[in-house]
């Protein structure tokens, strides 16, 4: 079979790293193209050593014409790209999957709010799915465009789902409190990011509200048909990757440990990249560390009406690239976790 | 004026070395004596490095009536040691800090049901006061016992009791979400805590249920006189020092920003050790780090129904040994911040 | 073709859990035992959940009888347990890995003093290799007993090969500073490497004298034929995993930083997991992380007579698990690169 | 008596926040001006939220008139900024101690190379004394500007000096491995000190040569009368503070762990920031955190010809801040370790 030809387009930060070290192992695919303006020229091998004796490839001009050529382009861009160049892409038959927040919700009005500037391509959010296969696998096989869900909504939605699903919770007053390792904040120097600043501390953030919000409440918004009342409050975590979220919400009546436990089990139990621990035990972010998989827990703490997820995910994989080359598998019709069975690094 | 005259019981712990830490360099008191049973003979110095040049002392056998020479003993000891000691210490005049449990929760029967014991001296709960001075400075200033408060309850109660004296929030649904740096773990040889395993993952723990919990609804209700319905989980972060605390609750009638922001800026201005930071910055655990300040900011997202308190502290100094040697203070009318204008260390 | 049957004893440490890492994704191989006497019982991946779905396998009792079953057993035990089996092992014709140090040095008058009790099996010594195959793969590929190579030796005897080989260096006054990472402690409970007591410093260790010392010697001497001076100072680095070596030595007579790097260059071009930096670049421990690749850099600071080697592995890849599984695949005839192909992982 | 005026130029960075740590408790001196043209009207407070509580002060213009009022000026810039000050402050009998290099080298040819540009006043040099008061001290007392030595010089020449003076070493060949946390690179925004980049990583640098190499070259020099052979690599461990110097030199006849431990021993004997660990003991970088001390150890492995001695200090304390303020103390017949009382913060 012909090896999916892949294209990338600003593969510089950890998205795109990441993309490149789960391609490198990936059997069926092969990236025959990565694009960066300001890298024009570098070797990826020499921007990120760990590449070295994996990728002869180097950073080339954006062409839409280089593009053309591939079977999919992942956009491991800031917000804004990829929407510039889809039409084009998906025009000629390529496959789209955006990293960044392009197309991750429906609203475009809400959209403009939180990200600052008008949606250029209304037009395509038809051919658009939302890239978290446990939700959304049937609109991810027949889309052009797949919207990679951001980190923290992978983490909480994989959490809330079953309970959503099943109309389980209140949903006025749903509490998601995340934290996530600094490789989320990208590889652009800051003084905030330094090993100096961010190392022995924890602390939240994102006071005037998180663009992972409204996409969150958009989606729960799909799945339950109801209006949502979700506080949402992120925090940096003193690692370099790994996240994890305890979501709050209040059962609309009493339910056991036992009950919610095989509801979370059933939900998920032909899923590969999602884990229910066993009862009593909770997941810790390095049992994700370099590996697709979501790991969660519930529990009711002494039995009480408030039902308590905590989820655990690499945040640059399950949460970013991970989860792209999940959706590119099903796009390209590949068992789901082709070149995804790495094993967390533990130690 | 003669210094006052200290013993520490069971010092060989990270309390225990936090307070010869804060009390090397406290101008009013005078550590004469630190009892370890498993380490008699050794030089504090000799287990911790850091006290060389600072202390000549070396640990002695527990013997109550070298305590009794003292104005006051610390208790840095398991649970249940300072009940053991307390009647006949207090008898002498003799004034105790306990940095352990063993006073923290009025109700014993609830004491014992978390802490798996009989309380032995349930006559002296009328001499003990919950070291919070903030909350209860007169209590302290009268007690012969203190209960100094667990770390949690610290960064928690301290962010609520603005909250609950003004009775502006449903007590019913109260949600604490915990992160302490693993010193709080204390020093004893464990797997769970080796650098190879907590390092660079974060986790949600104690399932069954957190000691503190209790702690903190018994005095929420002393405060509110009403019942409490409180969920607190807590986590483990990859650091050493430090505690966050991100506390949820539903105000009774909406508010603004503004007025909550005024409210903990007056409830807390003529403290020493709570800092009500300006309005739309976070507090950093780093803020902290190695001094008895509490530093906490207050917001509503999107102006909605639910408050949220972010508070730190340094788990060892205001969440334990600082703490305690505020306590002393009280006690024995010093200024309330002797030997604690320790600037945090940033980096 | 059918595949290698591998059996595990003492599997419960970090190199362990690392071998399980490895071979769950191996192709050409399968572990069918695993075995520990105080896990018995226990499932792989109830103790190491990064393993939950890759194995359904338990600690079994250890059993010569099922051993004997495998085509090659590796021993990632304490010192003194691969001696008493291997005998009865290679004898039934299965191939012995040991991670421990059992038959690292050919002069067992040496390894007594230093291990501190008498070799069982000396009739043994003649089957087995050093399995370090950049420096002795004939050796390998004949032997019936593979001594894998401790963590410091892999990262310096690899620095100092093409230098020794090429005898152009004084072999009297070595200095090898060498860093690990607190993995290298591995994974019983003790004080020292709490993270509370090991994040945030750094400190050199084994005053007495590190057991890697004359491992190092005796090898050196088997490449120089000749007496050996080495000083070798370890020290611990606040990370979990990686190693790094700084080697300085003495050159004969001047050599021109181009020399050394071609020298270095031709060495290794054609192995798979020495990787010689681009000339005036560094290695850091990260770009090794989780693969097993050896990274170096050679200098010639202010073009003296000092030679300067950098060299990092993983500690547990390379410089304990990998090299195993690398030596598996040389005895068994396979690529020598099968099932360690991993990226490391960055950042 | 009225306290020591002091201002500071250039007090954004690490070293500027230290020193206003360390002089906010310091008895006898106070902080009356400190500019920043980048910062100017800011808060040291807001840009510092450790020091809340402590200063009212803000960053003002850089005003060598308001300068003129002070006692002593410390420079916390970058290099070149002391020298164009210096003159006119000297001139006006105001003490200069400048943390970064202007002064460090007296052979300004030397100086010019490594720094890359002219000195523009070596006419000043005369005033200079090396600030390092183990060594200096009269000189320290005499001098009107302070060339406040680098970090890796302080550790290293420390543990040098016993050994030098009573000319017990080769001094043609020795290494000095220099290891040092994050925050001796600075504050500045960079990709490469990024907490994402340097966590969980080790690795040697400056491959070019270290500036700090011609500095402990010319004071070897001056301490010995003799050529000196140096041969330094730094490297960067994953850790906020602190630093550690392995230093190996051959003896130039044997000498027994004795002999050397007395050595050192009584050398230091008076020193307040100097502390010779007990021997078969090893310092820790945690040992020194936030404080004054360095703690060194000496060795003498396996008995053979080679001497190692591993230093410890804070970079930000004993390598700069901290031995900037007990510069002052000496200036101005204060207590030389008045104010630099603090316990290194351990755990």
């Amino acid at each position: 079979m012909k090896k999916v030809q892949v294209g990338i387009v600003g593969g510089t930060g950890y998205t795109g790293v990441e993309l490149l070290r789960l391609l490198a192992n990936h059997p069926q695919s092969e990236v025959i193209a990565i694009t960066s303006r300001s890298e024009m020229g570098v070797k990826v091998a020499d921007m990120y050593p760990n590449l070295r004796g994996f990728y002869d490839l180097a950073f080339s001009e954006p062409d839409v014409n280089v593009l053309k050529a591939c079977d999919v382009v992942f956009f491991a861009t800031p917000h804004g790209v990829a929407m510039s160049m889809a039409p084009e892409l998906t025009a000629a038959g390529v496959k789209v999957i955006d990293l960044a927040a392009d197309f991750r919700i429906n609203d475009l009005d809400v959209w403009s709010k939180w990200y600052g500037f008008e949606h250029t391509c209304p037009e395509m959010m038809a051919h658009v799915a939302y890239g978290m296969p446990e939700l959304f696998r049937e609109e991810v096989k027949k889309a052009n465009i797949i919207a990679n869900p951001g980190c923290y909504p992978t983490s909480i939605l994989l959490a809330l789902m079953p309970l959503v699903k099943a109309d389980l919770i209140e949903l006025s007053g749903i509490i998601a409190d995340g934290k996530s390792g600094v490789s989320g904040a990208g590889k652009g120097a800051s003084v905030a990011m330094l090993g100096a600043e961010m190392s022995e501390s924890f602390k939240a953030y994102g006071v005037g509200g998180h663009r992972h919000l409204p996409e969150m409440v958009d989606k729960l918004q799909v799945l339950s048909g109801q209006d949502i009342g979700l506080t949402f409050v992120p925090h940096l975590v003193p690692m370099i990757r790994g996240m994890e979220s305890t979501i709050y919400a209040t059962l609309k009546q009493p339910m056991s440990q036992e009950t919610l436990q095989d509801l979370f089990e059933t939900t998920y139990q032909n899923e590969y990249f999602v884990d229910v621990m066993p009862a009593g035990s909770f997941p810790e972010t390095r049992m994700a560390k370099g590996s697709n998989m979501c790991r969660m827990s519930v529990f009711v703490p002494q039995g009480g009406s408030t039902v308590v997820i905590t989820s655990v995910i690499d945040n640059l994989v399950k949460g970013a690239a991970g989860q792209a080359v999940q959706n590119m598998n099903i796009l390209f019709d590949l068992e789901e976790n082709c070149g995804l069975q790495h094993v967390a690094l533990l130690p």
